[in-house]
C-alpha cells in the first residue's frame, strides 16, 4: 500500500449509511485462508477441485460457438428467459413450483440480499433474523439501519416459540420481514424441523409476516428426508432466494429471487441501477450446464466428497476437542457450529489458532450485537480430509491450552 | 404474466428509498429494441458482431485449462490482482498512471456508480451533474435522495462558468461531488475542452470539490487529439471510473473505480455486501484477453466500424432531418444528441416513431427533472449502415409530420 493510505481526503463527505458498513471477519479471514501454510476452516468455499474441468470447458465452448453475440452483449435486467426456465427446474428438485416470470436473476444471491434490504428497510425498522445468522445477510441489511431482533436457534432450527413471544409483546413494532436459512444453516448447520416450519407459516398468517427464505444449500443434503420449503407452504408469504454458487459454481455469480411479480419488477428496477444486468456469458453457461445431465452427476459427486469430509470432521472433533465442547451434526451443507464453555472468547483466541496454522470464524461474526463469543464456525467442504484431521487436532490443542489457562486463573466458572 | 401481478402483497412494507426508484426509459426501450422489425437508435450497445468469436473462445479455453479451480471459485472482493495490473495498462493508454492497489474491480461500472452514490449521498445532499447526463448515473444516485444541480453542456462540454456561478451563490450548500463524463458524453456525444478541464480542476481546488470522472468511451476516439483525463490533472480530487464494456465486452460485466486507498477499502466493504465479488471467470477472461495484442487490434476494428456508422448517421441527419434540427458531431463514442425546435416533445413523439418502426431515447430521460423534451439520443454503434440510413429517414419523416401539425395549429412559436 502506498503512503497516502494514512490520509483519507474524503472523510467529511461520507454518507450516514457508510458509517454503518463494517468489514466482516469472514473477509479478513479469507485473506488469511489464502496463505498456503494455514489449514482454514474459515471460508465457505465449495470444492471446485472435485469438478471436471473438461465438462465445464465444453459447455463454455458450446455457448460461445452458438451464442457469441449474445454471450458478450448486455442482457435484460431480469435475466435470460431460458435460464429462468432452468431455475424453475432446479427449484422443482426441492418440490417447489414456480413460474419464470416470478424469478429475477441476481449477481449471486448476495445481490438479492442487498436489493431486499434496500427495498424493505428504513432506518429504525425492525427485522427478525436467526441467532446466529448468515454474516452476508447481516452486512447486506446493516447499512439500511434496521433494528435487528435475534431469535435463537437450536438443533431443530429457529426457536419459533420465542419468535411468537416476541411478536406478542404489546410494544413491539411489526417486523418488516423474518430472514431464515432453513436448510443446513450458515453458520449453525442445523435444519428447521417440520413442526417449526408449520408453526412459522401459521405465525406468518396470524401476524401478516413476510418471510425471506434463503436456501443456498438445500440440494446439498447427504442423508435424511428433505423438508418442504417455506415457499411451497405459503408462496404469498415468502420471498425465496436461490443460488448456483454451491451446486454449480460461485465463480459465475448466478443467484435468483423468486417473488410475486410486482416485487420482481421493483427489485429488477433497483438491480438495473445496481449493475444493469448479470453477465450474459455466465448466465448462458449456467443455462447450458443445467440443461445437461452432468449437473446432477457432478452434484452427487460433490455431495459424496462433502459427506465424507463432514464425517471426518465429526470424528476428529470427538477425538481432539475437549469433552466440554459441543457441536452440531449437519445433514448437509458446508458448516459445523462448535460451542465452547461460556467463558471462551473465540475472537480473542483466533490469533493463537492462526499461530498454530489453523483458522475458523469466531461466533461473534454471526450476531448483530457481536455476542456468541464462545462459538465458532467450521467449514468442512473445502479442506481435504487429512487437513481436516490435522486442523481439528491443532485447534483442539489451542482450545485445551486456553482451558488450562482459564482454569489456572480460576476464570472458568461459567 | 400471471393474474397476481394486479395485487402487490408487500406494498405497505416498502422502504422510503424504494419510492425513489423509477424504471428508466432506456430499460423500457431496450425491450422495444429487441423487436426485430424496429430500427433502434435507443440502446447503447457495442457491436459484438464485429468481434472474432474464435479469439474469444481461445482465450476462454486457456483460462479454463490453466486456471479452472480459480475461475469457478469465489474471488477477493477487490478483484484479481492480475486483472488490476492489466487495468493499469489500459488506463496508461489514456496517459493515466495508477497503482493496482488503488483499483477496485466492479460488476460493470454501473456498480461503481451505485457504490459511490451510497458511500457519499445522504438524503437532501447536493450533487452536481451535467445536463443532459448519463441515465444510469441518475438511476444509481436517485434512490439516495440527493438534490441534483444540473449544469448545462455545450459543444465544449460542461459549462464550467455556470458551475462557478453556482458554487459562488452564497446560500448554496457545498456539493458532495461533481459527476462528469468528459469524453464523448452519454448522451450528448460532446467532449470536454481542455480549457474547461483546466478550469474545472482549478474550481475543484478552490472549492475543495470531489470530481467523479466517468470515462467509458475515452478509448473509442475516431479522430482528433485525446484530452488529458481529469484524474491525471488532480488525482487527489478525482475518483475515476472505467469499464471494459465498450472496449472489450459488456457481457463480462467488468468495470473499475480508481480512488485513494482508504476510499477503495470503503467501497470494497460495501461491494462485499452488494455481491461479495465479481465473477472470477469473467475477470480471468478479461485479464487474459488484455494480455494479448488482439485486444488493440479488435478495438481498432470496432472503432473503424463505429466511425463509419457515425459518418453515415451524420450524413443521413443532414439529408433527412429538417433544417430546424441541430445535432452534435462526436469525435468518438456511441451517441449523437439531436435537438429539435423547443416546442417538440420527443417523449410524446416516441409512439409515433415506433409506429414507423424506428426508436430513440427521448431527452427527458437524461435530466433529473425530466426537462429536455426537445432532444433525443441516437445510438450509431449498433445498427448497420443501411439501417442507420433507413432509420434516420423514417425518423425525419415523423419529425416533419409533427412540425406540420404544430404549424397548422399555430403551436410552433418557441
Amino acid at each position: 500500500m502506498s503512503p497516502e493510505i494514512i490520509f483519507d481526503p474524503y472523510t467529511k463527505l461520507y454518507s450516514e449509511a457508510s458509517t454503518l458498513i463494517r468489514s466482516s471477519e469472514i473477509r479478513d479471514l479469507l485473506s488469511v485462508a489464502g496463505r498456503s501454510d494455514i489449514i482454514s476452516f474459515g471460508g465457505g468455499l465449495p470444492y471446485i477441485g472435485g469438478l471436471p474441468p473438461e465438462e465445464f470447458s465444453r459447455v463454455l465452448n458450446d455457448v460461445v460457438s452458438e451464442g457469441f453475440t449474445q454471450a458478450f452483449q448486455y442482457g435484460e435486467t431480469e435475466g435470460l428467459e431460458t435460464l429462468r426456465s432452468r431455475l424453475v427446474e432446479v427449484m422443482s428438485e426441492e418440490g417447489l413450483s414456480a413460474e419464470p416470470e416470478h424469478i429475477l436473476v441476481t449477481t449471486g444471491s448476495q445481490q438479492a440480499l442487498d436489493l431486499i434490504g434496500r427495498i424493505f428497510i428504513d432506518p429504525g425498522d425492525v427485522i427478525v433474523m436467526e441467532g446466529p445468522t448468515y454474516v452476508g445477510a447481516l452486512s447486506a441489511f446493516r447499512p439500511e439501519g434496521p433494528r435487528i431482533v435475534t431469535i435463537p436457534l437450536d438443533d431443530m432450527g429457529m426457536r419459533v416459540d420465542l419468535l411468537e413471544e416476541e411478536l406478542k409483546r404489546g410494544d413491539a413494532p411489526a417486523p418488516k420481514f423474518v430472514y431464515v436459512v432453513p436448510n443446513f444453516q450458515n453458520p449453525a448447520g442445523v435444519t428447521m424441523h417440520k413442526s417449526r416450519r408449520d408453526r412459522l407459516m401459521e405465525l406468518a398468517d396470524e401476524h401478516d409476516l413476510l418471510i425471506i427464505e434463503d436456501n443456498p444449500y438445500g440440494l446439498l443434503r447427504f442423508e435424511g428426508k428433505p423438508e418442504e420449503t417455506l415457499a411451497s407452504r405459503g408462496p404469498h408469504r415468502v420471498v425465496y432466494l436461490g443460488t448456483l454458487s454451491k451446486i454449480v459454481s460461485p465463480g459465475i455469480r448466478v443467484g435468483w429471487v423468486m417473488a410475486p411479480a410486482p416485487l420482481v419488477e421493483k427489485l429488477a428496477t433497483l438491480k438495473q441501477s445496481a449493475d444493469l444486468c448479470s453477465s450474459n456469458l455466465n448466465q448462458m453457461f449456467a443455462e447450458a450446464y443445467l440443461g445437461q445431465d452432468i449437473w446432477k452427476k457432478n452434484l452427487e459427486s460433490q455431495k459424496s466428497i462433502y459427506r465424507s469430509r463432514r464425517d471426518t470432521m465429526l470424528k476428529s472433533l470427538g477425538k481432539y476437542f475437549p469433552k466440554e465442547a459441543r457441536w452440531t451434526h449437519p445433514q448437509g451443507g458446508l458448516f459445523i457450529w462448535a460451542t465452547l464453555p461460556e467463558y471462551f472468547d473465540t475472537a480473542k483466541m483466533l490469533p493463537l489458532a492462526i499461530e498454530q496454522k489453523v483458522a475458523y470464524v469466531p461466533g461473534t461474526a454471526f450476531y448483530p450485537d457481536y455476542t456468541g463469543a464462545n462459538h465458532m464456525r467450521l467449514n468442512f467442504s473445502f479442506p481435504p480430509e487429512e487437513q481436516v484431521i490435522q486442523g481439528i487436532k491443532r485447534l483442539g490443542k489451542v482450545i485445551r491450552k486456553e482451558m488450562e489457562l482459564y482454569h489456572s486463573l480460576g476464570l472458568d466458572h461459567s
